[in-house]
């Protein structure tokens, strides 16, 4: 099972320590082919400097691409992480994004009222472990 | 000409003079299908509220469906714009982003290292102008 797990980069890294918990959870169930989002030393103003704009696009697409799944934090909005959806449905691979209510943000129409995205929400980071797991087991 | 106008909702609302100034430029070359992007009464707390977001999907990528180009304001980080760009590409419309060097933001890899979209920085609102007309020009 390969994995892509979204986040956001440039659009802010407020989540990063949500984003490294969910992934090390996503690891129980396969590869996560972008283990770097939840890096601590990925920023969002000096973010992925040592790579080209090109090559991380090229990276990323490919890695949808071989993908099994598409598994995305929403709650901080990113361009990126959006266009990543609307690649990823362009090829059919199941999502789900994930959204923490009680982050005072509200989450796009565009995937709060696209039935091809399963959106959970939560509240509280704890909760990640069983949400999980509950994905997983309908994929099985 | 029909013209898909893409800005920030509930990602935040800062540049929604840009976009007003925007739409109203773009109003020479062909009819904005989505001009409600600009109005004032569009809050990120309260976007569409008057709308399912069902319903606001639907519209949208009807919306993006039937346009001739795609022009986004891709400054603030918006997870439905970033979405609109992937879903737009997917159908092969021509996609111009707009992205404010001024701003103390970096845009995403995904936009500015895709060569499909055309992204054009600006320093000033009032380069706008020029910027449209040269889109156009290439367009005609």
């Amino acid at each position: 099972m390969k994995i892509y797990f979204a986040g956001s980069i440039r659009g802010g890294r407020d989540d990063k320590e949500a984003y490294k918990y969910i992934i090390e959870q996503l690891k129980q169930y396969g590869t996560v082919l972008t283990e770097h989002i939840g890096s601590d030393s990925l920023m969002a103003s000096a973010g992925q400097v040592e790579f080209s704009d090109q090559s991380i696009y090229r990276q990323d697409t490919d890695w949808v691409r071989e993908s099994d799944i598409v598994i995305a934090e929403v709650t901080q909005a990113s361009l990126g992480v959006g266009y990543e959806l609307g690649f990823a449905e362009s090829l059919k691979k199941p999502i789900v994004c994930l959204f923490n209510t009680e982050s005072g943000k509200s989450l796009s129409a565009m995937v709060r009222g696209n039935d091809y995205i399963e959106t959970i929400d939560y509240q509280n980071i704890a909760q990640i472990p069983e949400i999980l797991k509950s994905i997983f087991k309908d994929l099985a």
